[in-house]
């Protein structure tokens, strides 16, 4: 691993200068400053926690969207900084924008300001730091994205394919045979991975793989409005949604057009939000249990701070069926 | 979650006869004991450790077999005590056989053991256990094995997609383009799982996705008198092979039979086992790292302890080219 005093050798300028440019000393340039930032990138240096100082990790939060709400990010945030703040680490929260990570690279980005690691919540595909992620030598963790086997970099989220397939195995047992599926814009990385998911768990419980029953937007509106009716149609009696604030607004959608929910469809959202407990009926969901994800976070990324490369942890989750969810309205003789 | 109170109800006796029971105190019949041990089974009563009481967890291991050589268990185990014993746990090494697992319901043994949490080393799917894992309540951690979606186990091992992918990408770069795998018997899970991964990973390297280009067998001789042959004459000028002892073995054969490794044909195990460094010429490997693995299972086993539902923890592999991997014979204008 490059030192310090390769850094000042490449540059041919004293260690102690080398020094100053990270810990933001007064007395040098900033063209000076920032050629020690790209060498140490260049060279791979990783700045190692000094013993008497706290180790700071930057936890980036992507601006909170319909998609990210609050209460996510929250709790997870809880559930890191519940391991991490006794391990002696400064948890530090910082807004991701496009701004920040068009102006920055990221490896210097996260030397210049000291951080030894990067938590990131809610990253998508179109920003600009998933490609430094593929080859950055901070450690970094991905809650539900994937940077393509760069072995600083974990992903930590839920198992989509065990999601789907529980969930599904659920509806067949209360007698559902023709399951729809409505999703968020694949432009994220966690709803086209369950978007796949949902598709596998359709075959692995032999109800057949037929593409037209899933319909995906990035507008809710298109989803209430194209997908929704053409799921109806093809005579769907319980529907998936890739996130629960969708699954309440197709669950309204179909309500103010006189469907009973569940007694005519059921429907189940994704995430259990604390909202699910308080629409009526109450919204069945599959539960991700967010601060026990923020903690398998912060153990991944010191994992990786201590050159253990986790690629991938995942949890378990949890099929909670509440009032959105009853037996097939087609088959009473079955049940 | 029961008590032993639920257990005593249950029984109509005292709660200090379910405690003599747990305790193995010999002034109880064995009969009563067996009847406590059932039915706090039944009830799904799970042992907390006690706060004075060192919690004990159990390390399984499988007979050492050809496939499960010493080397790998060893390494693992010290990495899983390197984290557990400074926790204030005791560790007890157990072998696995088919008898104990014939004689033994497992939940019951594990609480008649006073064991909080279990780890098992090399299990097939020929293990009683098997099925059992997937309903126990015991906290419980598989290395690369699986258990249906029970949320009281979790799956530790290496991504075996980004190993085959990672591998087949080196030697695509070094101008292989008919890659063939051999494979130890498929009644193994993580040889199943490696043996899809390689087609996944022919399949995105646009190699084919030819089953032909694969061969497996538990007997070693059929790998060297049967698979060998076939891959060599389909003009494979690079071979994986499930494991490094295999690797090892089909290298010698092709030496026996004059052809020059890796001149001729390059061979690339997977575990990276110390003997990868003293074959002639040193063994190209895919590299587990077996303490990071013993202490991830740790960390996943401690977690179940905690009710934080671990699905899987996988680990970044790292292909390691060494003596055995070379340029592809045919198209040395390529390079």
């Amino acid at each position: 691993m490059a030192t310090m005093d390769d850094i000042a050798k490449r540059l041919g300028i004293s260690k102690g200068t080398v020094s100053k440019a990270f810990s933001g000393a007064g007395d040098i340039s900033e063209a000076m400053r920032r050629a020690v930032l790209e060498t140490a990138v260049e060279l791979g240096y990783t700045r190692l926690p000094r013993s008497r100082q706290a180790p700071r990790l930057g936890v980036f939060i992507e601006n909170m969207s319909y998609e990210h709400p609050n209460d996510f990010g929250w709790d997870l945030v809880t559930g890191f900084r519940k391991l991490a703040e006794p391990d002696g680490c400064e948890v530090v929260l910082i807004p991701l924008t496009a701004e920040l990570q068009r102006q920055n690279h990221y490896d210097e980005y996260m030397l210049r300001h000291n951080y030894q690691g990067g938590l990131f919540l809610g990253t998508s595909f179109s920003d600009a730091w998933m490609e430094e992620f593929r080859s950055c030598r901070t450690p970094t963790v991905l809650l539900d994205n994937s940077a393509q086997y760069n072995p600083a970099v974990s992903q930590v989220g839920v198992d989509n394919d065990e999601a789907m397939e529980s969930a599904i195995l659920r509806l067949k047992k209360l007698g559902h045979r023709k399951i729809g599926y409505i999703s968020g814009g694949l432009g994220s990385y966690v709803y086209q991975q369950r978007y796949l998911a949902f598709f596998r768990a359709l075959r692995k419980h032999r109800l057949g793989d037929d593409h037209l029953l899933a319909g995906h937007s990035f507008s809710t509106a298109e989803c209430l409005q194209t997908h929704l009716p053409r799921l109806l149609e093809q005579g769907c009696t319980a529907l998936i949604c890739s996130h629960d604030l969708l699954a309440r607004d197709v669950m309204h959608c179909c309500q103010r057009n006189g469907l009973r929910v569940p007694e005519d469809l059921s429907i189940l959202g994704i995430d259990d939000l604390p909202i699910c407990q308080s629409t009526s009926p109450t919204l069945s969901s599959i539960r991700q249990d967010r601060t026990e994800l923020g903690k398998s976070a912060y153990y991944a990324l010191a994992s990786q701070i201590r050159q253990i490369h986790i690629s991938s942890l995942k949890l378990h989750p949890e099929v909670i069926l509440r009032g959105s969810v009853g037996p097939a309205p087609d088959v009473p003789g079955e049940l």
